[in-house]
């Protein structure tokens, strides 16, 4: 009996989730669709046998015939959707970020704790990249030695005219504030923002440069260059204190004409993460049907990716990451204690690794 | 609705299958499992929810519980299972090679003639594999002009002691036997076979070189070294009038330890080819659902990937392989004409292909 | 005739000097050797036709027999012989750096200016090494657009215990410090030390970090690591606002052995850097020719190399590193204003760039 | 006192070994320069301070002030200059081919067996780049273990008009004819040619591939692609029983640009072998200076790259290749004996690397 799911949002993510859990996702289907633009909607409904779009988000939420919601609407949507699929007790996957404020954060983290089970994975799909989880499973095995730098590199194409510095920080670095702590096993807990650029409110400083100091020291730069010019592009770079492991370019086809040897990019991150995307949602609907198959402690803990408080976690960050941008210079990360829900999962979650 | 699916042989390829459609494909489960050890049969058919074990494989493709069979016993029996599932008329998904003789694989084509439809799709995975996919799409979009030559390196860490130069060329020279002519969009008309070592027979020849003499002249060198020594790997570059198109590295990461950097290398082919394993059995599914749902085009032509006629071409150029080594020179490839049949699909897959 | 060339200090760039000149560099010859170990002077003109070991290195310095003089002695001992050659109006290169002091730098400045003339070249190698050599004149024909950022990796296999903090900014970062004003065309105007270990005193802080800001905002990122545990590795990327171009691997052979793919590190910067140290005092020998040869230009500029305002500017930027390093936080570079004759022989530098 | 050298013939590399030892020699001058284009040789003599131009090569040769001779005059002149050199008893650096015929090569090892010296050393630079030397010497050193296959390329941009196959298998295939048995360690005992295109006499066939079988079986395959429509490339990899060794890229910066990251390959082979000349000539001088010093071995052995008996190989195999090309399928090499002097000078250099 596949897992019925209802996608609420039909922009560029929720659309590809759609397509990736009716083509390439096993145990699962796409059963509701909902839309502010209900055209849309439709649109999307009529590429996929059996499903059908609905006009508001909340009685796709609420459908006897949805088990689980993917959330990919607007940003400021993200946490009012979040809470009702908990009050349903409905396992959610949430679009980056968790929610615009970090308030709005806990919140959801409160929610959680007091339904007593994890509900919300985020949409960090880096931690389902098979490059990111190796260089993870690589770093822990100790192979190079206490991890002490690493570098990012996070560049795109370009840009909408739109995008302001902000918008460099919540939607691209992001990516590397929940990436990186997940490789390295480490907490941020200060940060500086950097840019050869000067600073002017509701403009684009590009390049960026965020230095980030993770628990015991280590020091991250990850460079922000979202009109690069070139192309989409991704690297890490983890430097231990007995050699670097780094993320492998992923180009399938060298090519050889006109006096160069080359690999493309790609333009954007789909096309990078295609495969991480796909991996993320067969581990959302397998973590969702070992939940319902009734195994003990995923009884408890459906999840197997990033969770609210990850979410959290990125919110903090990133708006400590506007704190040092508007007054220069380091800025450390205030955030709150694990919640014993949380606390708990980790727990299990390390187990599961020592034991797998 | 899924394809239930029947899975003949539970050795490493079976058991692959099963997981790989258990856990990674859209659209289809695994319903039955028939294998001569029905130990073996058993075990693997507890991992799977639902799945029942069976001691006959002829059981296993009369089963009205069962909509398409994979076959992945011994070789010598592919055959037999693949003519049974003609004359029941399910599609079948035959691991290579489709008969160990020439004379066998010409009566599966006039049994699929007969029954006027392709039910057999090989299982020359190389096609679904991205970076074979990329670089044939880019030599058709003629990149890199008309291709001229082509150099193959297909390397093992090693096999087993009752490995033959017969084996390199039956299991291992297959696969570029097979995906070159596809690649290049031209039959392969002559072969040469060479090795720095003597003939012995019953021995193992290592390594081995086939030379492919295609329509129109193009050559293609493929270095067979199933004792490399050092790791799995496959390289293939085309060359083209105006440049060549390469397969990349396939590594994901990249480490700097001991005064070297370096890339892994897997030590058999399931590392490398596991995605194209995933979306073989995808395309597969995919084409026998729109088989099922009655598309006109598709209800005489289900099949998205090889077909009879390539298992036949392979192992007649196999068999020509054979001529060569044991006389020495080269050998003409003596071939049926391409049936109607077949010849009917081929002209469908072009056109899909270009409207694409 | 060739130049004939005097060499104080036999350590291993003194020796390897000797070496390069005898049997790589056309035009010139080694004539004389000093070194305060008279044994060790002796051991190494014995292996240079013609060459006699000199006890003092004064006496180098004036022979009539010597046209120009290396110095390679310890760095404590640098500016008294380079003033010395000054005097004797002598062309030197001189090893960096040119003083460990900022004052003694500047009295070097003002005996030159004095003198009329630039006599003292720095060795500052990189500027020779066909990798920067190309990376310079890419950035400048501004292939990618305007540089906004670069990232530079500087790691050595191992130190000797003696090593500190301190040691890692005027023997290694020293090399960045010159070499990417160089490459960028901008002067650095500011600069921040970051390390993830803790600054204790006279102890290593390893690794460790240097950011610099140049002129027009773009900033450089330096990874300086000095027990990197894995070998001897120096890269170099410069992000303009159009693409980036960074210095390619420079191995000569790639092994494919034991599951790897892979290529070897040098174990120090001799191996990386021979071709840059061969261009050097090929390029030095040159200069001091066309001096010799009485071309008017080359007359009051004799050097096509780093000058002593390069090594007086690392030497500033240098000491503000350590500013940073003991206090915390950026420290702005103040510096004296060039003086006319390195401003003069910059703008021939520059219109020989432009005809040539 | 250095040693002069004469040059015969100023084209391109006649003009390119002026240039060198001018500027980056040690030890060498050049002082006469012929050509039978008796302004080219003032052109180019006037760029060399002291160096005159003659009208003659012969009296080139007899000149005292020549010590030295460099032979670049066209292919159809080496033989009868190369004469005239061993006549005079002066040490000679020819262009390959030694001689166009085989007749020719071995009358040339007649007389140096005669004056039992061997004079010429052949312009096979390709054995003094540090790749293939590193190749070599890892090869030799057993790293890889027994080598039993070598896949080159070799990759021209474009030829001028007048180019035949048989040009390709002179002026291209005779570097790897040349420097794989050298790398290798085995002499070539069978040759087999082969193209995609028909063979039509004084047109070109183009790609090419020879393939050559060594003492013991290795199988090297050569493909020579002069046309290749995209840049000079020289691939090259050594396959051995415990794993791979080869040619690493030379390109000295990595640029990002335009959707790609590349490469740049340059147009000719000057650029990709401008440092295996240099060693080329240096060793030449080398050599005839240590011969000049009067050791007693170097008295007798004066070279330390490859000789007559190498261009006589060199020209029997490529002419067994054009057999193999007229007739069809492989030709056996038929070559004389090694005559004793050049033996002698094998032992020697055997037991100089054993004792390096």
């Amino acid at each position: 009996m596949p897992i019925r799911i209802g996608v609420i949002g039909t922009g560029i993510m929720g659309a590809d989730h759609v397509e990736t859990i009716t083509t390439a996702v096993s145990g699962a289907e796409v059963c509701c669709i909902a839309d502010i633009d209900s055209r849309r909607a439709e649109l999307i409904a009529s590429r996929v046998p059996g499903a059908k779009a609905l006009s508001a988000a909340e009685d796709l939420i609420e459908s006897p015939e949805v088990d689980a919601v993917i959330i990919a609407s607007s940003d400021a949507t993200h946490s009012k959707y979040a809470k009702a699929c908990i009050a349903a007790r409905k396992p959610v996957l949430c679009e980056k970020p968790l929610a615009p404020t970090v308030p709005e954060c806990e919140e959801i983290l409160r929610l959680e704790e007091a339904a007593g089970v994890r509900m919300v994975q985020l949409g960090f799909m880096r931690r389902f990249d098979p490059g990111y989880v190796e260089l993870r499973r690589r770093i822990a095995s100790g192979e190079v030695g206490t991890p002490v730098l690493a570098h990012c590199v996070h560049r795109n194409l370009d840009v909408p005219a739109s995008w302001t510095s902000e918008t460099t920080v919540f939607s691209s670095a992001s990516h590397e504030i929940d990436v990186m702590p997940w490789v390295l096993g480490r907490d941020i807990t200060k940060v500086n923002w950097l840019s050869p650029t000067q600073v002017v409110p509701g403009s684009l400083c590009d390049p960026q440069v965020v230095i980030m100091e993770l628990e015991g020291g280590a020091l991250v730069f990850d460079e922000l260059f979202v009109k690069s010019g070139y192309g989409y592009e991704i690297r890490c770079e983890v430097v231990g204190r007995e050699g670097t492991l780094e993320l492998a370019p992923t180009a399938r086809v060298v090519a050889r004409s006109s006096l160069k040897v080359s690999q493309d990019f790609p333009s954007d991150w789909r096309g990078r993460f295609a495969e991480a995307y796909r991996r993320e949602l067969q581990a959302w609907v397998n973590a969702i049907s070992r939940w319902r198959s009734g195994n003990v402690e995923s009884a408890v803990d459906p999840l197997d990716g990033p969770d609210a408080w990850d979410g959290y976690r990125a919110a903090v960050v990133a708006h400590t990451v506007l704190v040092s941008m508007s007054r220069g210079g380091p800025a450390a990360v205030e955030s709150m204690t694990l919640p014993e829900l949380y606390s708990r999962s980790r727990v299990i979650a390390t187990k599961t690794r020592l034991a797998g």
